[in-house]
């Protein structure tokens, strides 16, 4: 192979981890690394501080470096730092899913344009191979559904509520202590970096552009220590699920919520900070790729691979890849969760009274919704029921309408929650 | 993608399979179809038999034809076949896991030679992006493990005597009747396919030539119903384990054999004709990847998968793919059987008297064997009783020793079965 000189901008935990790996191959020559602050304390055996620069500038606008490694993260400054990139005609991997959700089909008509290439494996499920394997190997396939389990912290939440029946604040707080959890979690128990994942995921796997804003997203902050307990007792176990399908219409269906995920699925399996990809197409059938989704070690397993299949194929051409190019031109018809079809998971708090049942059984026929478990959960102090439903196959805008006219009965008093189902 | 020729040598499931995903590529055109039966009746609409061909040599001498798929499996004479292909400076899609095996180093050294390349992802787990991934994008990796069920047809017979409890016998009958076992099903019970597909994966995996003949291999022909039975009650599963592993020393451990899987294991939860691989490497850490192993639909993605990315390369240059170049330079250092440690789980029938305990524990003490569980399965009717033992992880050659030791003592009547276990 031949010697490629490469920068590298960013230098957290990822950056740090891909400067490690990177040692291994002395092909490689990591000519800068951009840092925030030059004077940080790094924590690396014989490291050249020579190396760091705090002006991103220096890598992109130098003529000996051929590849930019951006773990940076981000949108601004990033997305300018990398057009300048791009315009100095080098091949940027980058683990930026922010960054690639919001701006990925500029980014990569500029690099078509330029005649570089991106690659961005480590931006979806850290080190489990997903974007590679579907732009080559599985490439003939009709790709029509993914379910899969992107964010390794709402994942490790859940898990732990699920386990030592902790409520969802104690769950966070013990994530935060153990470094799983960020200070201020929000982009990742909001479903916001699922919601990213999957975008970037759907685009490539259905071939069409996927509109971030466009995805119906929900986060973890509302699921409670009963609809864990509930769950459990009707066979399943709660997950925050990033999915897209692609319908017969042709239309695509692209969402991030908490589902109630039957025990027997595979996904239901998935543990702690794990992630793991359901995708199903034809020929090939279902396929699930499981491993780490973060962590410096796999996410650089991810960037350096990149790296390596990006150095092999240019000592053979010039024009590395043709299937790593992404072409966002045919735009994704997109469905509001409204027209989409789920069976639910209605939690609900009414009067302990026997009129109850029938108030929620009447308004749910009335709006087109089959009841397919009923179960009550005892009673509070209050003189109140927790009712917990689950309904056949029904549709999102029927099911809101009917949880309107219910709030307005007497007898009901709160709909505790709505979840959707994955058998 | 400009258009490529391609010859199909092979026309049963696989073959016919591949025919059929082909259609919708336009830009592959099919010249040419090997069969050894050209009047037999082909179940395909609109087909013109004017394809088919009873001489292979009529598609690997033909100078149209930029591409062979080979689907017709066995050693002689496709190996022939495929070598005057190659002198031909042919391309080759194969998903003979036999021959690769086998014949692995002889064609990919011709293939060399010859500036073609040889690409298989369809001869180990059928639909399962497995080689590819760990060529390509997997490439920053040591990888140091890989534990997997590669046979579709021995995991649904575990299955099914597990669910069902039934007899081996009984579930091989049953799998025949359903299309999952062949008449003849010694290449898959008896963990010859597995051994073939663990060579190939291990070999590309650990960088080095491993001998199929190493390999040692056991096959699923005396799990008894009490074996199931024993393993449930102690929290395990019995599957057909492929597994591969550099030892610290650097030597390599490959071997194929029924295994006692902890239930909690995700490969225990893996069913039916399933496949799963498991892989360990750093940076990476664990990789589990599941899905179909076999049929036609799941295997004719991965044969035109490589095919589409061979068509795709070609298109960017004349020498493509320098990372699907396979060099088996270095020959793996095999161990023996023997000289491996694992846990092991020793079904006994011994005399139903209190002496039999106090034997087995004395002999596996003697030869450096701790026992973690020793359990007694009642008695039976000739007033034996079966012992079932559980060991830590010990020396194979000393537990054989073990094993001929307590077969001289007086009161053990048999040792009925010998399983390791994967915890």
């Amino acid at each position: 192979m031949k010697a490629l000189k490469v920068g590298i901008i960013g230098f957290g935990t990822v950056g740090t981890g891909v400067y490690k790996v990177l040692q291994s191959f002395p092909n490689i020559e990591i000519k800068k690394i951009a840092v925030k602050n030059i004077t940080k304390k790094r924590n690396i055996e014989n490291f050249d501080t020579t190396l760091l620069t705090q002006d991103p500038y220096e890598i992109v606008n130098n003529p000996e470096i051929d590849i930019v490694i951006e773990v940076a993260g981000g949108v601004t400054p990033t997305f300018d730092i990398l057009t300048a990139a791009i315009k100095n005609k080098k091949h940027i991997v980058t683990a930026n899913k922010e960054l690639l959700a919001k701006k990925g089909s500029e980014l990569f008509q500029l690099a078509k344009e330029n005649k570089v290439i991106i690659l961005y494996e480590a931006a979806v499920a850290g080190g489990i191979p997903i974007i590679m394997p579907v732009k080559t190997i599985l490439c003939a396939n009709k790709i029509t559904k993914i379910a899969a389990i992107l964010n390794g912290t709402t994942n490790y939440i859940l898990t732990k509520m699920a386990e030592k029946e902790l409520s969802y604040e104690t769950a966070l707080k013990q994530a935060q202590e153990l470094g799983y959890a960020e200070t201020d979690p929000t982009g990742d128990v909001e479903g916001y970096d699922a919601a990213y994942k999957i975008a970037i995921l759907s685009t490539i796997s259905f071939n069409k552009k996927v509109d971030i804003n466009k995805i119906y997203r929900e986060g973890i902050t509302k699921i409670t220590a009963q609809d864990i307990k509930s769950a459990k007792e009707l066979g399943y176990t709660i997950k925050l699920i990033a999915m897209g399908q692609v319908l017969e219409n042709g239309k695509i269906d692209v969402r991030v919520h908490p589902m109630l995920v039957a025990k027997k699925h595979l996904l239901a399996k998935v543990k702690n900070a794990t992630n793991s990809i359901m995708l199903t197409g034809y020929p090939v059938g279902d396929l699930i790729f499981t491993g780490a989704g973060a962590g410096a070690e796999p996410t650089a397993s991810s960037v350096v691979g990149d790296l390596l299949v990006l150095a092999s194929e240019l000592e053979a051409s010039d024009s590395p890849i043709p299937q790593a190019i992404c072409n966002h031109n045919e735009i994704a018809d997109q469905i509001n969760i409204g027209d989409t079809y789920n069976e639910y998971y209605i939690a609900i708090n009414a009067s302990n009274n026997p009129g109850a049942i029938g108030v929620i059984g009447t308004i749910c026929g009335k709006n087109n919704i089959n009841i397919s478990t009923i179960m009550q959960k005892g009673t509070k102090d209050d003189n109140t029921a927790e009712i917990v439903v689950i309904t056949e196959r029904s549709k999102e805008a029927d099911v809101q309408n009917a949880l309107k006219e219910l709030l307005k009965s007497d007898c009901i008093k709160n709909i505790d929650n709505l979840l959707r189902v994955m058998n």
